[in-house]
Formats: C-alpha cells, sequence, structure tokens
C-alpha cells in the first residue's frame, strides 16, 4: 500500500465538483461527487436522537437502493429540526442530481452540514446542482474543489488517497471531510466521502465501513457534541477490475487496511483543526484488559476540559489525566498507572505507579508545546490498547461557539 | 420550615474555625467543625476510581464508627495520587485534631482540596490543627472563616442554615460548600459539611443524605470532570432534643425536606460561581416519562459545551440544546419537543413540536443575559421532571484552566 496524491477523485470513474451556489455568504458552499458507473454504497451514521433530513434519507438508500452513483453535500445549514418541510427539500435537492444526471432518486446521497433549524432555499439548491452537474471533472483538483466546498470553520481542506494490489490490478481508497464548526457556528458537524474502484459485494463493503469507524472517526472528539449530521459514505464501483471480493480473504485485509489509512488520516486531520485548536492531541492506552476498555478511557481523557484546558496552557497537569480515567467508568488499579508525555521535542515519564516522577517541569512543557502531542498511560494489567485523537480547548474555541449566530 | 442566617454553626453544639495555616501562599487554608457531643456521620463520595486519601479514610470512619465529633478540611492540596504515604498522611492529620480535641481517631472525618500528586505539608497542617483547635467558636462568624478557608478559586463563600419544628422543639440544620477550582488550578473539587441538631438514627440519617445528593449535589456540573475528592458529610448531633427518628414518619419527612433546602441552596451556589462563569444556567426536563430518564437529558444540556458558550454568548442556539438531548442516549420525540427559556427579563418559547417559533432574537438574547437563566424542555409524553444546574463556559474558563500551576 502506498499514499498517493488526492482525494475523491483519485479513484478510477470518479468525478467531482464544488461551487458557490449562494447558500452561504462569499464561500464555496455545494459540491458533488459521481461514479461514471453504478456503485456499491455503505455509510456510517451519527448516533443522535435528532436526525438532520440528510441522515434519514442515505439511511434509507444505504439499505434499500442496489446502487448508488451520486453524492450531493452543502454547507451553511444542516437540515435539521426542520419537520417534514425538511424531508420534502433535502428529497428535492436528491431529485435535481438525479434529473441533472439520469440517474433513479435512489441512487443519490445527501449530506447538509450547518446552522440547525433553518429551511434548504431549494432554489439557490437546484441551481447549485445544475452548475456542479455542468463542473464534474475527474481531475486532482475537482476533487479539492469538492473537498473545499464543504468546509464550514474548517482553517484547511482535509483528502487524502491510497493505492494497493488486487489479483494484479490497481485499487485507490480516496476521500474528503469536514470537521468542526460552522460560520454561523453551530456544531462540530463531521461529513466524509471515502470512494474506491474496489470489486467488492456490499454487504463486505458495509461490514469493512462499520469495522472501521470504530478505530478512526469514532475515536477522536473536539467537543463531546455528537451531531445530528455527522456522515460516513463509502462509494465502491468496480472499476478497478478485481475478482469480486466476497469473503474476508487477504484482499479484504489489505482493503481494510487501506480503507483505515484513509479514514485515519482524515479524522486526525479532523482532530488537529478542531475549533480553536492550536495542536493534534494523540492519548493511546495500553496494558488495558481488553480494547473495549482502552477505547473508554483514551476518549474520556480526550475529552476532558480540565486536560484540554491544561494542554492549551502547556501544563503538565497529569494528575487531570488520573482524574479523568478515574471517573471513567471503567474499573482499574490507579497504583499502577505509568504516564508518558511526548512530541517531536523529546519523550517523559511523567507518572509511574501511579505517583509522580522527579521530571523536570520545563522540559513537560517543552514536549507539551509541540504541534502534535501524544500521552501514553499503562495500565500495565493487560494486553490491549486504543488510540484517540484530540485537540486543546483555547479561548478561541469560546470565542467561535459564543459569537452571535448573525 | 424556614430559611435563616448562618452556616455549619446555626444548629445548636456545633462550633467551628477557620485559620491561615500556610499551606497556601495567603489566603486561609484550614478548617474545622466540631460537636460538642458525639454526633451520628453520613456521607456521600466521589465515584471516581482515582480516591484522594482523604475519601478513602472517611468512607471508612462512616462505615466503622459509631459516632463522629469533628470535620478537619484543607484547602491546598488534594492528598490525591499520593500513594501510601499519601494515607499515613491523613492519618496524621486526623490524630492531630484527636489528640487536640481528646477524641478517639475514628471520631475524625478529614477532607482536602487542591492539586493532585502531593503531600501534605504534615509539620504545617499539626500546627494549623492546634491553631484550630484555639479559635474553634459557635458563632456565625466562626463558622463564615471555616466557610472562607476551604474556597481555592471560589470567588464568594457558600452557607445555608434552616430551621423546622419536630416534637415542639426547633431542628436547625445548617452547611458550607466550596466549589470549583484551585489557586494551583486542578479540579472542581466539591467539599460540603451540613450540620443539624436534630436526633435520628445514623441508617436513616445516611438514606436521607444518599436519597437528597441524586437531587442537589449530583444535579450541577461545572464541567463534567468528577474530582477524586468530592466528599458531603452530614452531622447529627441529636441536640434539639426531639425523639430520635427511627422510621420514615413525617418528622423524617420534614428533616428531608429541610435538607434538600440547604443542600439545594449551596449546589445552585457552587454552579453559579463555577469556574469562569458569568451566570448560573438552570436546565427544566418536563414531561419525560421517568424521572431517570429527565436526569439524563437535564446533564446532557447543561453539561454540553456548545450550550455553554452559547449561553454564554447569549445566544439563543436552540439547536444546540435539541442536539445535547438527542445524544444523551434517551429516546425521545424530538417532533414533540417544546423549549422556554426565561430570566428575570421575561420568557420566551423558542420551539414548539421540535421547530423553531417566530420568536424575537432581540428578546431572546435579552432574556439569556439575565444573572440566572433557565431553560425547560417539555417532551410532552410523560409527568416526570427533573432539575440540573450549570454556568457557561467563558474565556476566563479557559484562563484559569490553562494557566501554568506553578
Amino acid at each position: 500500500m502506498k499514499i498517493i496524491d488526492g482525494g475523491v477523485t483519485a479513484a478510477k470513474g470518479f468525478l467531482a465538483a464544488g461551487v458557490y451556489a449562494g447558500i452561504k455568504k462569499k464561500r464555496k458552499d455545494m459540491a458533488l461527487v459521481y461514479s461514471t458507473v453504478a456503485a456499491k454504497g455503505a455509510g456510517t451514521f451519527t448516533t443522535n436522537v435528532v436526525k438532520a433530513a440528510p441522515v434519514k434519507w442515505d439511511m434509507k438508500v444505504t439499505k434499500e437502493s442496489e446502487f448508488v452513483q451520486a453524492v450531493v453535500l452543502n454547507s451553511g445549514i444542516a437540515n435539521a429540526c426542520t419537520g417534514p418541510e425538511g424531508d420534502i427539500k433535502n428529497e428535492e435537492m436528491a431529485q435535481a442530481v438525479a434529473t441533472a444526471l439520469n440517474l433513479p432518486i435512489g441512487a443519490v446521497y445527501t449530506a447538509s452540514t450547518g446552522v440547525i433549524g433553518k429551511q434548504l432555499p431549494i432554489e439557490v439548491i437546484k441551481e447549485g446542482v445544475k452548475l456542479l452537474a455542468g463542473e464534474l471533472k475527474e481531475t486532482k483538483e475537482a476533487g479539492t474543489l469538492a473537498a473545499e466546498a464543504i468546509m464550514t470553520t474548517d482553517t484547511y481542506s482535509k483528502e487524502c488517497a491510497v493505492s494497493f494490489m488486487v489479483d494484479g490490478k490497481e485499487v485507490v481508497v480516496g476521500g474528503m471531510a469536514k470537521g468542526s464548526g460552522m460560520i454561523h457556528p453551530n456544531m462540530a458537524t463531521m461529513l466524509a466521502v471515502v470512494t474506491t474502484d474496489l470489486n467488492i459485494s456490499k454487504e463486505l463493503l458495509q461490514e469493512a465501513l462499520s469495522a472501521d469507524v470504530k478505530k478512526s472517526f469514532n475515536m477522536i472528539s473536539v467537543d463531546r457534541d455528537t451531531s445530528t449530521n455527522d456522515s460516513l459514505l463509502l462509494l465502491a464501483n468496480g472499476l478497478a477490475g478485481n475478482k469480486e471480493i466476497t469473503e474476508k480473504d487477504e484482499a479484504y485485509e489489505q482493503f481494510c487496511k487501506a480503507l483505515n489509512t484513509v479514514t485515519t488520516t482524515l479524522a486526525k486531520r479532523m482532530a488537529a483543526d478542531g475549533e480553536g485548536a492550536t495542536k493534534l492531541f494523540e492519548v493511546e492506552v495500553t496494558g488495558a484488559n481488553s480494547w473495549e476498555e482502552a477505547v473508554i478511557l483514551s476518549k474520556s481523557i480526550i475529552t476532558s476540559n480540565l486536560v484540554k484546558t491544561a494542554v492549551f496552557g502547556n501544563d503538565a497537569n497529569w494528575g487531570r489525566i488520573l482524574c479523568a480515567m478515574g471517573y471513567s467508568g471503567v474499573n482499574f488499579n490507579p497504583d499502577l498507572v505509568d504516564l508518558y508525555i511526548e512530541s517531536i521535542d523529546g519523550k517523559l515519564k511523567l507518572v509511574e505507579n501511579g505517583m509522580a516522577t522527579d521530571y523536570s517541569e520545563e522540559m513537560a512543557s517543552k514536549i507539551l508545546a509541540g504541534k502534535e502531542v501524544k500521552a501514553t498511560a499503562d495500565l500495565k494489567t493487560g494486553s490491549s490498547a486504543a488510540t484517540a485523537w484530540g485537540c486543546d480547548l483555547s479561548y478561541d474555541y469560546v470565542k467561535i461557539n459564543a459569537d452571535y449566530r448573525s
């Protein structure tokens, strides 16, 4: 497997476009991803009881449609808490794409991100769809335009692609994602689209995605607020020409690995670009009795406001990390825990068997000042581990989210 | 029942003192509460797996001691993550009080709040205990000195007392508490001591306290970080002279009501004085199918960073409230929810049946600018309700917690 340039247009037969339609004031606000042939679709979605109209639609498409061929996305309005009218407007957006690309409506995924409670300006959307259909290209640049069009308060676009060989055929997996925040700040909605030219059964495609999300996107947190719109969509159009994968063989494992590289890369970039973030904060919990416990512990650390503010302040306030582990609900022996921090500036053991070592506060502060900081907590009772990604909590997080919407 | 002046010294036979011992740089840092006669003790403690030495001690005292007579508290050092040495130093602190007041060591509760991972300066503590023993008084002022001595980044001390009649005897319940933050910021440790001259069995005293804490202190949140040191201690010395309460009769109910007035008042003051808070934020969920579901929903709203920043910004960003309800884990119908906000400046219905009303944003912003803001979410499916208290998330929260410890 190798990392290659590009995003959603990297795999064979995928075209994309990103345009300014007029939902936002200035920046690009609509994107389209299109497969030239029928593709299998898989998706994972927010677990929030309050689900946006596009989420409900995509869940239905994933379950009922034989194939999918397009994903239309808008940024600016989330189309959540919009009642039956919101569902109708979402279908109108899907229908506009279906008409423009001569597809059945069930072959069109939709995604929205933005302020909650407002209706989509459907005439603007329809014009946007026409623009998008005319702009579809298979170039790397077209993929980047799409990745840019789904940004909100993201400070950079997020793309990633890899290739690997199956049956002597090159297979490509590429994706784009958007992270935290809104121009009219609302919430850290995550949207991601991953495309691949792999030939694989629909069942296995969904199974691979569902397993992957637990170790990639579900392991990041900017602010613990699970959005109403979170969606991860995966399209596989088979144009790589490999024999269809129908069982969990070596090719399947290779695909899972490639998929995980793309999703984890996008997820980490999302965490590093969290609202107001000044650094990526990675937490690994090792020596746990089970993977599930390591997940709970690492996420408890990564989501603690007190840990996040200490990381922002370059303060090796390790007591907060042990505290966050302690209230996670996992039973462990605090008197066994070792704790390390590291970054490009070095590595330091802060805690041994639950108590402070005689580490240098100056060195600790220098390490924490890095752009990518990692903390490792070793429970020393088992052999399971998990890694979570987050970011620090800064003044800018408060600023971005306290400012009035309009 | 009536509200009266005072705190831990309001009930008959309770003395208190607060002094500067030298743990902190300048401010008072040790407090003592003393009952002139043997009292029954009850306590509820942090559920954090990482428990401070005084918490472990008090759990043992509550379980094993026939009676208690003193509570010694220090602020500045939490005595958490301090290993066996921490346990020894905590016992030395208890022993110093036992010696000074001629009590068995098992009659002394201890409590600490402050930075994690440091050992108590035991000689300073011992001198402090001697000072405290000499200063013990039954005056209101002595109670206030004790309440001040347990403060950390609290901006004001927290006391409350009420009285009511049982068997023609006046019974008093009074208490003090400290909330969020440290001079060397660490975590929002909550400590509270409540005293009463009621005559009641030890079993019922504990039962009343355990039931009460679920509706008072457990319903507040400053930052979701459950401390290693949280302790609520209740002493009942029987000096009111009523017949001992041994069953859940009317007198017991009256006591529970009085206790709840004291604990809820202290809890609300703690929330309003949360680190960096500019206002008290109260959330009531009504029309729920069960009290448990109403609790989960109200706490999910009160702890959402996105809701808290919106409240700080006086922004009626109601989508965030519905979102926080949606990811709480409770299943409800979002299309039925009504949502109101109110403060001294008025009341407004923002959402009806899950969608925005045509409320005035200007009026909403004015209401949210109040010092005490309440949001009510009505699920309209049942008859259960719960109330939670929190505060907004401001720049100062980040500042207080990102500043270097020393």
